[in-house]
């Protein structure tokens, strides 16, 4: 292993679940590229003795590097440029030139926005981000707060703390900067590259998998395999040393022989990543009827750029009225079999096919609860079609869980048979 | 302050990213239900080690219970149940009835799959589920993992370590159940009651309620403020005992006299609860028609159980011959205006509203980037309309950020706009 990094999200609203934490996966994966190995992740509230206890588990690993996140903004409960100084000895002053640049940049912001902001709040804002602890690097701020190398005090040892500002945007735009900065550069000398490399499976359940790699344990030396079952996709994550090229090799080539039937992505593209390269490289459009999914499949299939260039449109047919209006189901049909049926899925990816002149056309129907349920067609039952120039694969699936699973889950089958047509294979 | 908990979350997956923690988020807000306040989270790799300094680290910070999840899994990198044992000091051993019970509902569950397991891995993945350690309570499984609640070694102080399974549907499933163990009632006796109220606003700077807040800082004792801004919402979370409900209700008369103009919940609802209320509460239907937020206005709007009563359905028109053939924008104004433009936006709502009979449409166009911009209309400008049975409000809007951002960003100014034409009010 080569060099370990430790993170620490601060916010009271990210440790109880009302923000996401989208900056420590980020900084896990980008520290990865550079060698260095996530070991713990610390999500604190906005409480000083709290943000001091999770610096001291941290510093007291042995680690490389400590990167924080968050509590830089102008406000009272922004804490961790004065915590993080104070743990690491490093007494704090202000820095006039910083000041000056952070009050530039609000007056520009407040004008572009038409905002009125009240002069000495404004400036003690400024004034408490402009504060910069004795021997620190400062990180140029991409939005209004800057960011800080710590080190540990002089006489002292222990890895410099990074401290960087919540919202991704800023977090992201000040990466490169902390990655030159010469603070960084020396406590992470001496790293060794680590490899990651991802392979996924559709349909096989991970005690077999796991059964498999027992089998070949002796050969597998040197990797870190973990396995992931999510919405019914196995992901075999394996990260390794340079030196363990050929144990990664021979797994890859173990599971091509055992699960060739299953196995989907051997160069850690995602269903997303095959069905965008398919259909951008054979030219063909795409459109969607949606029911029980709501849209999200029409969101998914956007979700990247360029998408434009294959994805036409869809429909999101709730009331049965927009199944015949917009989808051109025909009522007798809806009254025959009832909207949750294979054959209202066959004629909604027919019907939206037609309507915009795509080349594939997808129908989702089903039940996504929690009511809306009955003994014929419970919650959970979800009829999937998906028709093309020359053939139609259609599926029927009962999914376990709540109204945002089953439309998730939904979707991820979707993505899949959408991939099966396109690869001209049977459904997986 | 009353008792105190802290989670650990495993798995490298969650801890590289590539599966979101929604268990913390959870745990955290059934814990404050009962009073109990989370302190830290800590999200580490599939590494004994890890686990273990992790452990160490909660258990000694003086709190009243430690919580894990994930890692219970039958395969090799499953290793928590193990190692909390060993941490607390309660060597295992095999629980045979316990060993039948999952047997038997692994037989069910692939019998109703069609899975054909390898009866000897299957064994061995029993044996280890079926592991408990000297002195701990079962959790009965709602998956095929039981839980635990470990107490420290006797003789010994320390929290007692609760072990459930990663999957979000099985622990919560399994929560219930840790609640009632003996065990953690008594570490959590004589907790106290911790209350919670969120208010929010609607195009606040955060700068501006700080100043407030500190105007006021003399009648707000007793108050755990945190404000957070999250896609132009402002959010502010009071947590406090009930001796400082009078501090609370001062706060929320400050912030109703201050910022009556863009308060827009002062009871914890969001914006999508007050949307789904009024179009329930009023008897109104609403359709959408969506070019650069692909399906997702339409996915949010039908996320909510019920939502099938007021959302009949919407369009998803990337191209332009779908906003011609769906939403009949006439041909000669995308050629005057473009597709990205106010009158564009407003044809689309009307178009929507209109062919789906609706009460309310909403037409939503702009540039997700990252390409397709121009000096005129650059990435991240959108045009929102939303129109009903009286009056329309339309929005013009220039976003940061990425392709994503700019997504998001623009579904939350169409609720609000929504919300603003339920409630017959101007746009905030």
């Amino acid at each position: 292993m080569g060099s370990r990094a430790g993170i620490v999200v601060t916010g009271t609203e990210v440790l109880t679940g009302r923000v996401a934490d989208r900056n420590s996966p980020w900084l896990a994966e980008e520290l990865r590229r550079i060698g260095v190995d996530v070991a713990h992740v610390v999500v604190v509230g906005d409480r000083p003795d709290d943000l001091t206890a999770a610096l001291g588990f941290l510093t007291g690993l042995g680690l490389d590097l400590v990167i924080t996140s968050g509590g830089l903004g102008p406000t009272a409960d922004d804490l961790t440029a004065d915590v993080v100084a104070r743990f690491q000895g490093r007494p704090s002053r202000l820095d006039p030139d910083l000041e000056a640049h952070i009050a530039s940049i609000i007056e520009r912001l407040s004008a572009g926005r038409g905002w009125h902001l009240d002069p000495a709040a404004t400036a003690a804002g400024t004034r408490k981000q402009a504060l910069v602890p004795d021997g620190a690097t400062v990180i140029a701020p991409v939005g209004t707060a800057p960011g800080l190398v710590v080190p540990p005090a002089n006489g002292t040892t222990g890895p410099p703390v990074v401290v960087l500002p919540g919202p991704p945007r800023e977090l992201q735009g000040m990466w490169p900067a902390v990655v030159e900065a010469p603070l960084v550069g020396a406590a992470l000398r001496g790293r060794t590259e680590l490899r990651q490399r991802t392979i996924r499976l559709w349909g096989t359940p991970e005690s077999e998998l796991a059964a498999t790699l027992r089998d070949h344990d002796d050969v597998l030396g040197g990797l870190e395999i973990t396995t992931c079952l999510r919405d019914g996709e196995l992901e075999i994550v394996t990260r390794f040393a340079p030196g363990a090229q050929p144990a990664y090799d021979a797994l890859s080539q173990i599971v091509e022989e055992v699960y060739g039937q299953t196995l989907f992505s051997a160069d850690g593209r995602t269903v997303d990543d095959i069905v965008a390269d398919a259909l951008r490289s054979t030219g063909q459009t795409i459109a969607t009827a949606e029911s029980c999914t709501g849209g999200l499949l029409a969101a998914r299939l956007t979700d990247r750029p360029g998408a434009s260039a294959y994805v036409l449109g869809g429909v999101t047919a709730y009331a049965n009225s927009i199944k015949q209006g917009l989808l051109d189901v025909p009522e007798a049909l809806l009254d025959q079999v009832g909207a949750v049926s294979a054959e209202v899925a066959e004629a909604m990816a027919a019907g939206i096919r037609a309507r915009l002149g795509a080349d594939i056309g997808v129908g989702i129907t089903g039940v996504a609860g929690p009511d809306g349920g009955s003994a014929e067609k419970p919650v959970g039952l979800v009829h999937i079609c998906v028709t093309g120039p020359d053939r139609s694969i259609a599926r029927r699936i009962q999914l376990p869980g709540a109204r945002a699973d089953v439309r998730a889950r939904a979707v991820v089958v979707a993505m899949h048979l959408i991939r099966n047509l396109l690869a001209d294979e049977p459904p997986g």
